[in-house]
């Protein structure tokens, strides 16, 4: 499509939004979800019935796109899918910006009659270049100018994080889940069935776009598989990529076909297209979230030597498990180190060959104040690459709701830590049974520019994969 | 030993217990975790200091075992480790029950001096013919006779798990991150060093326990493979044992050591003897409980074929994705099942096929009592030998935050569902952005009996491994 790019930064980042075919039923869906924008926002509505509803929410109506006395940079349509050919063509016409369709009904269910409807829609589009979103999609994200894919999502913070889906349910939850995480969105989109516009459209949009440092794909498949290696080869040399593949098993490519109408990819040579590409791969909504932390958090670092840090044996055996299975090494430490901690360590219930078990040094009736000492005999140890601390046992999450005070000074010692160390440092709050204390903590950890994760496996798979990025960009793999 | 299951059977279900050397610099741990005991609890301190401080808890205190006039079923001893042979013998002399030693500081130092002293401990207690629980542990938890291993461990309500764990942060946190899913514990033991008892003498106890139904293990390693293979194999004809085995890697071996100083099992050879003796496997305390939630709260089922539910596309994807990775089938229904399927199910925004994408048809706009017509067809097709359904999205989530009572409805239903079928069936309800309201949701489900996941990935990894012991316990595999 001629100018697509130019047509997309107008639509990503509009000054003015048309809702077309909202109604009392789907609770005022779209308007309710558009009520933030902070530009100039409008109603198309013909149906007498549902127009005094909606000049009740205070938005301007119109019987018809034309008559809006207005450009539109960007217009989200949920009309029955009938009719939908119809408004995409009075969309060709206003020379709107971009629209998403939400209507759904096409080729997903399988039919030939939604099927000929999506090439109707898609035919109309192309031919008037215009940038057609979905159908069967939730459109655009963008929290800093208020347009959303829900009524739940925040506004306001923009984040660095560019969005991709095929999922509708992923971009918004991504929009949720992250943000409850400190992972904050720069520009989401959710591109359904992707009839016009595809995965790498809306990748060579984000990898350009200045707002976006990383870039998150939610993918179930692709047209045009020569086509997206080489924008996400060329999008991962500008940013890193995180991409999430649904429907990697036989049984899931008939779950995609019957969601998005996407083709499916044998898994394996999915796999090597995102690698050979230089591109990260993800397995899950809380796996995408994770591994984006770690790039955004963390200091980065190519080497692979973990010094660990846990409260009490039990917890020092499962620390090492995870870091190990995920690909990385816990060696021993210089003979340096063990000097400095044979002077203080308290090897009653505790030991710091590496694992450090220091539950008895700083916790239970130690010193607090040797957790900086701890911290920074490890960022001294040159066989330790990268440091991974378990914050959140029962013992702290008690300590924390008794004296909140106590987990202030413990995260003004972090932040100095990671302000002061190049290693990549990764904390772990596993919420145990105080799962709101341990989730509250992870939260304020995350707000500190930690890294804080809800489980040593989620750290370890996340940081290796970080790691791993590293060392590619660095030309050591 | 002679006699050491009887032994056992008096000193797990005691009706005396003596505490030996708390104080108050440790907070009264060991006098506060058995201030639920319901038997007699006694108090032997020889510190002038500190005895004004027990007897202010109310607890009779003697300045020696030998003075206490009773007997005494059961003994936790927190003293220096230099005193600890002394207070071993005095054990032996007074014919306690057990003991269970918490001193720390034996051979997990890896020094000549702890070394030492435990073979010391262990030589008198097995002369004397006393069982000797650790040292380097918490000892017992028996909720129904209020005795503990940490003052916060829930009492009075005993459940049906038996658990022998090597570490006492895993068998504390196993006691509340259980209760607070349902899971609750007959006996639990805290192991420790194992210098004198070690898992087959607990194995053995818990096999023949009218109060165990399932048993759990958390090792890091044992003494004799030959015994523990026997005894494991034994234990699994009587009923399930799951093991969890930690230090899996070999710097994980190197923390074990460190911790229990158990020596190192190769991975292999430890998952082929837990295999080979009819047992299951867990990797993580999450996935344990999880495990022993699909053994207790499913009905057994020996098919691998899943009817999957989910409330939106993109979750129907990745629900599916999960299970088949954990190796379960995902099967097209019936032809029966299509047919009435066809009649109500709205496939504008959803399908049928297997997973049944339903949120149109039962949430957003459609009728929740079309959910027992599914479950019902799901129930019925021969195709399908289990059933897995996301309940909560963020959709229901805020239903049930506006309308509690909906989510009661819900769960009659399920419960009702759950008590006519016969095939294994499990309940998916993710954190989201809403884990307060997921969470809570979730133990509310898990009090009807049901089986409640907090992702679709833990829920299919622990149902596979239940459908794989009942398809062994039924010569199918």
């Amino acid at each position: 499509m001629p100018d697509l790019q130019s047509k997309l930064a107008r639509a990503f980042r509009p000054r003015t939004v048309a809702v077309i075919g909202d109604k009392r039923a789907m609770g005022y869906l779209w308007l309710r979800s558009m009520s933030t924008f902070t530009g100039k926002l409008y109603s198309v509505q013909i149906d007498p019935d549902e127009i005094p509803g909606i000049e009740e929410l205070g938005v301007p109506n119109f019987p018809s796109l034309a008559e809006i006395p207005d450009e539109i940079d960007y217009a989200v349509c949920s009309v029955p899918r009938t009719i939908a050919p119809r408004i995409i063509a009075d969309c060709a016409a206003k020379g709107v910006g971009a629209v998403a369709l939400f209507t759904s009904g096409f080729a997903e269910t399988g039919e030939a009659e939604g099927a000929e409807l999506q090439a109707e829609i898609g035919r109309i589009a192309r031919e008037a270049g215009l940038p057609l979103i979905g159908p069967n999609c939730m459109g655009l994200y963008n929290p800093r100018l208020g347009v959303r894919q829900s009524a739940e999502q925040p506004t306001g913070e923009a984040g660095p994080v560019g969005l991709i889906s095929q999922s509708g349910t992923h971009a918004i939850n991504f929009g949720l889940n992250g943000a409850a995480q400190g992972i904050r969105v720069s520009t989401s989109i959710s591109i359904g069935n992707a009839e016009v516009l595809d995965i790498p459209d809306y990748l060579d949009y984000l990898a350009a776009d200045p707002e976006t440092q990383v870039i998150a794909i939610y993918a179930e498949g692709v047209k045009d598989g020569r086509r997206f290696f080489e924008s996400l080869r060329r999008a991962s040399k500008a940013k890193p990529v995180v991409v999430w593949k649904g429907g990697v098993t036989e049984a899931g490519a008939r779950a995609i076909a019957s969601h998005t109408a996407a083709l499916a990819t044998p898994n394996a040579v999915w796999n090597a297209v995102v690698k050979q590409a230089g591109a990260i791969t993800a397995e899950s909504m809380d796996d995408l979230i994770d591994v984006l932390k770690a790039l955004l958090f963390c200091k980065p670092g190519t080497g692979r030597g973990m010094g660990l840090m846990a409260m009490t044996g039990g917890q020092s055996v499962v620390i090492t498990d995870a870091f190990v299975r995920a690909g990385l090494e816990v060696p021993l430490l210089t003979a340096a180190s063990y000097e400095k901690l044979a002077s203080f360590f308290n090897i009653i219930g505790g030991s710091y060959r590496n694992p450090l078990d220091m539950g008895g040094t700083i916790g239970f009736g130690g010193q607090p104040q040797h957790l900086e000492r701890l911290l920074q005999i490890l960022d001294e140890d040159e066989h330790v690459d990268a440091i991974a601390i378990e914050l959140a046992s029962g013992f702290m999450a008690r300590r924390w709701q008794a004296d909140p005070a106590s987990l202030d000074s413990l995260l003004d010692l972090l932040q100095a830590h990671r302000e002061r160390s190049a290693k990549p440092f990764v904390t772990v709050l596993h919420p145990g049974h105080l799962e709101d204390v341990a989730s509250q903590a992870r939260a304020r950890v995350g707000e500190r520019g930690l890294a804080a994760f809800a489980s040593f496996e989620r750290a370890a798979a996340a940081l290796r994969r970080a790691i791993d990025y590293w060392r590619q960009q660095e030309g050591l793999d």
